[in-house]
């Protein structure tokens, strides 16, 4: 019987989940592709031992199952991992995006069947991610010739060379942590913004100074305690200011991913502004991707494959 | 009367004190600049009101003071900051290490006068040390002709131009800040040693691959982990990695203090070893400063000044 509702209840045809380090978000899907349920719940692989993930996914999930049939959920991301509910082995670039084999996740509850999709590891340079090669997916789902570089910007920035539907190769600055880690935590923070206000004008300047003087990151960011002491540096331009130097740093570093290709850039609407115009300045070209949903659309597109 | 010991009791001629952001360490000095007693306490800047002061020190110090004199206190570090004692305001360079005039620091116990010594401040690029001036003037108490760079590594490491008898210019890097902050912080934490040993090769490749690749840093230290997750990077070699990317980083954005120059590192015994060897690693030329007691002996030397 394919009947979604039943006196009120939403029973998925199958649920996706994007189940990061720090919250899983999942989606009840019906039998026509349509978003029946959104949920989230903050309870991401970083505080769950293996046999606490059954738990969590029923807790959030429980009223979306039917009661006579097995639920499929699929999972991308941190789950995944070696400390996650089971590992999905890395899929090795060159190869598309989602292309490795799902692992099945043991349960205990006879009403679901839950499989994880495996991340995308790469050696010379070492790299990893998971659950960003889900949203990969999700983009070459809508644009399937692509030809260029995705940046997903967040705590790790992902640089990902796109070509003929298979990821050629990504490296991932930890940009965003080091600047969490600085803004809160070292002596700069008597210096910034307390609400993140960020003067542009400093952050286009401190992003070309990044960019020509990657050297002198280490002097050029302890100068931003002086500047506010001796000249009065305003707090919303020293937060600008250390935003500028780090991605000015990280464009540098990642200069042969964007510099001469399509740059689509796949972030938060605040991150991905952010970005876009750092390239623009230093002469790149970059968009934002047409779809900010690519996790689901990825999930979507992997379940499709999978039910061949 | 000149007795400096009275039943048991030392009594100070003068109290030289080195007053940081963490600790208070102080010296009872005795009518012919012997030291009589050395004591410290973790009660730094960073704790203390700046009524608190006062009471710190008599914690410290009050059985060294003579009963029937004023004892003189000669203080050096952040006890001159703003949020300090009372504020000490800058020299600026170029000027001899410590030349600027004494803050007198407001006190109720008549047994001590307190003076407080500036620190230096730069503009262009802007720059300040609070403490560091006084070992930089240590060190010119036995090498006035010297002519190079000190380098005081640490939380925040100095850079300092010396020609002259003068602090000519100087820069600061965070690179210790940094090393803490990600070392104990961030997701390249569970890669590493957790009693900080660290492969020395692993240390001069990355020491190497910093110097000439800054640009790379933000990749670099995310790559830790990887190669960590992938290749089994053993955790020594993890920290290794890490210090030799951000020193390498350093000494390429310091480049003008050292190349070619004669340079004196003044810093703990460990730290004071990895960056001679840094340096010689990159073809500079260092040693250690003959006294470590540099803070101490800028004291002395400042005191002198004072006395005429």
């Amino acid at each position: 019987m394919q009947d979604t509702v039943t006196s009120n209840r939403i029973a998925a045809d199958w649920i996706a989940a994007d189940w990061g380090t720090s919250n899983l978000r999942l989606w009840a899907i019906g039998p026509g592709g349509e978003i029946l349920a959104e949920r989230s719940a903050p309870e991401g692989m970083g505080t769950l031992a293996p046999d606490q993930f059954e738990p969590a996914l029923l807790r959030l999930a429980e009223d979306l199952l039917a009661p006579d049939r097995v639920t499929p959920v699929l999972i991308c991301g941190m789950a995944g991992a070696k400390q996650g509910w089971i590992e999905a082995p890395y899929a090795r670039v060159p190869c598309p995006p989602a292309s490795g084999a799902p692992v099945t996740a043991p349960t205990a509850d006879p009403r679901i069947s839950v499989r994880i999709l495996p991340g995308l590891s790469q050696s010379g340079p070492a790299d990893v991610m998971r659950g960003e090669e889900t949203q990969i997916a999700g983009f070459l789902a809508d644009e399937p010739e692509f030809d260029g570089t995705l940046c997903l910007p967040g705590t790790h920035t992902k640089w990902v060379r796109i070509a003929g539907g298979e990821v050629r190769g990504f490296r991932t600055a930890m940009t965003g942590e080091l600047f969490a880690l600085i803004g809160r935590q070292s002596v700069l923070r008597h210096s910034l913004s307390p609400d993140g206000e960020t003067d542009e004008t400093a952050f286009a300047e401190a992003l070309r100074h990044g960019f020509a003087e990657p050297a002198a990151l280490s002097l050029d960011l302890f100068s931003i305690r002086p500047a506010s002491l001796l000249d009065g540096l305003a707090p919303a331009a020293a937060s600008g200011r250390l935003s500028g130097l780090l991605i000015g740093l990280e464009l540098a570093g990642a200069r042969d991913f964007w510099q001469g290709r399509d740059v689509v850039v796949v972030g938060t609407p605040g991150l991905t502004a952010r970005y876009i115009a750092a390239l623009e300045q230093l002469g790149g070209r970059a968009r934002a991707a047409a779809n900010p949903e690519l996790a689901r659309s990825g999930l979507v597109a992997a379940y499709r494959v999978l039910q061949g």
